[in-house]
């Protein structure tokens, strides 16, 4: 009989915990929250006091954890793998460095048990509508046993190799664009609310030009109308632009612009919006300059 | 009786002159080079060997040079502001700082003329499809009598106000995100390559996801096939990221990513790429890694 477990059931979590339920996959899980558990409960699944627990017996296990260390936690430390059924599939949904997907990864090997590198991108909303994109990269039994998950939770999924590692590169590779061109769309609003534009007119004007990224036209609307509640936070990219210059560093790649993205990414954590939406590194650029971006052409 | 002259008759200015030409405006025109000049007497204009000559008795006068530079020399030292038509209108469409944009329009009116803003955006393809994005500003009555000539060549027009300087300032604010996004391009295709992504792959993941930017699907194909040819310039990248600089500095604004992407930018120039397509900009990064990016999986 297979049995599936989910640990991590906060915003990604519990929204692929959702469409898995709706696929007809029975579904065991684990969060420290208790009220992630109760919510896992009303969804339909089976929630556990621990993660051990809840993996006893299951042969995939799928872990959206928040990072590479609560994902070895999980599994090594606190004894998952022990109670997995023997060659079990553990899916790994974080984004982590390469270098720390393939440990884990042989680490698992080592304990018999195979590892599915697949990390998701398409955030709440995606996860919400079982239209993620995985990056993925593992051997071929692993897709076998993951297969019915997959179609639940993903619209697009790129099978990128049969070595776990590779799903992470490119995942990492990507949030290089995409924490870049979060931070630059704040640096495009902060210089144009100074030197004396309209910020709407900005925005009509760059987002229908060659100076248009998907991050700025999704971020610049909530920096604008001061949007704070998190559809992702500026945590997670302190996080993954972390991980962009740790892979950096791991395959010796100078990156620059990654390194001037982390760190207006650092200072608005330091600021006190870490757990705020990302759109507030736009707070960053007006605490250099002693300028609301929003507000130009009201003063 | 109306007579235009258009002065700079490069890969801009050219497809410029072939559509106004076509819209039936009688066209004179000068440039440096005495193929240039040939070249709009061939397409149905005419030609004259100084610029005064070409401006005499002008009521409109488009300037698609190189830089404020330039464009000062061309009006106020050379002497073409005191043959032009009195109350003649000056369109200048060269992509300058607005300071100096503000400051020839100041001078111009002192000398009798008015100024219209009007930095172009759209490329060598947009100028020869008469598509360009015009980012305009200035007093109504040079909108008047540029009008013809903005239909002739412009897919849009953005009207920006009536001071001339916004115009400049709005195209400047752009070129930050263009110009951002495209060294992030190619520093996500480098970071790609040495960490074991297969770069078409890696390209088709980014352009289609949250990591996409216009300049990101335009120019990585061209810096996968190793296209040299110059649709557009990296010296005009250490151009207008320059300027980027230059704004940020006269309204007291940092820009750590900008800064950042300049200096990829000069890299490039530095290493003899100046001439040839902006794309080449992925060969600093190459230089920085010993590695070549778009043939990592042959290694």
């Amino acid at each position: 009989m297979h049995e599936t477990c989910l640990i991590g059931l906060g915003a990604m979590g519990m929204g692929m915990a959702r469409n898995i339920l709706k696929a007809g996959i029975p579904l065991r899980g684990y969060d420290l929250s208790e009220t992630a558990r109760e919510r896992l409960t009303e969804a339909g699944g089976r929630s556990f006091d621990s993660a051990v627990d809840a993996a006893r017996g299951c042969d995939l296990l799928i872990l959206m954890v928040v990072n590479a260390e609560q994902a070895r936690a999980v599994v090594l430390t606190n004894g998952v793998a022990e109670v997995l059924k023997p060659g079990a599939t553990v899916m790994l949904c974080s984004t982590v460095a390469p270098e720390d997907a393939r440990a884990l990864a042989a680490d698992l090997e080592a304990a018999g048990l195979i590892m599915l590198d697949a990390p998701v991108s398409g955030g709440q909303v995606g996860a919400e509508a079982g239209s993620l994109t995985l990056m993925t990269s593992g051997p071929e039994a692993a897709y076998t046993r993951a297969q019915p998950v997959l179609d639940a939770i993903a619209g697009t999924v790129h099978r990128l190799g049969d070595k776990p590692g590779l799903g992470a590169t490119y995942k990492v590779v990507h949030q290089l664009a995409a924490g870049v061109h979060l931070v630059a769309a704040a640096e495009v609003m902060a210089l144009g609310a100074r030197a004396g534009c309209d910020p709407e007119k900005l925005f009509g004007i760059v987002s229908t030009s060659a100076g248009r990224s998907w991050m700025y036209e999704d971020r610049v609307p909530r920096m604008l109308s001061g949007e704070t509640d998190p559809a992702s936070s500026v945590d997670i990219f302190v996080k993954d632009l972390g991980l962009v210059l740790q892979t950096g560093r791991d395959c010796a790649t100078p990156l620059p612009l990654s390194a001037a993205a982390h760190q207006m990414m650092l200072a608005a954590s330091a600021m006190g919006f870490g757990k705020l939406d990302d759109s507030c590194v736009i707070r960053a650029y007006e605490a250099l300059t002693g300028y609301a971006a929003k507000t130009a052409e009201e003063e």
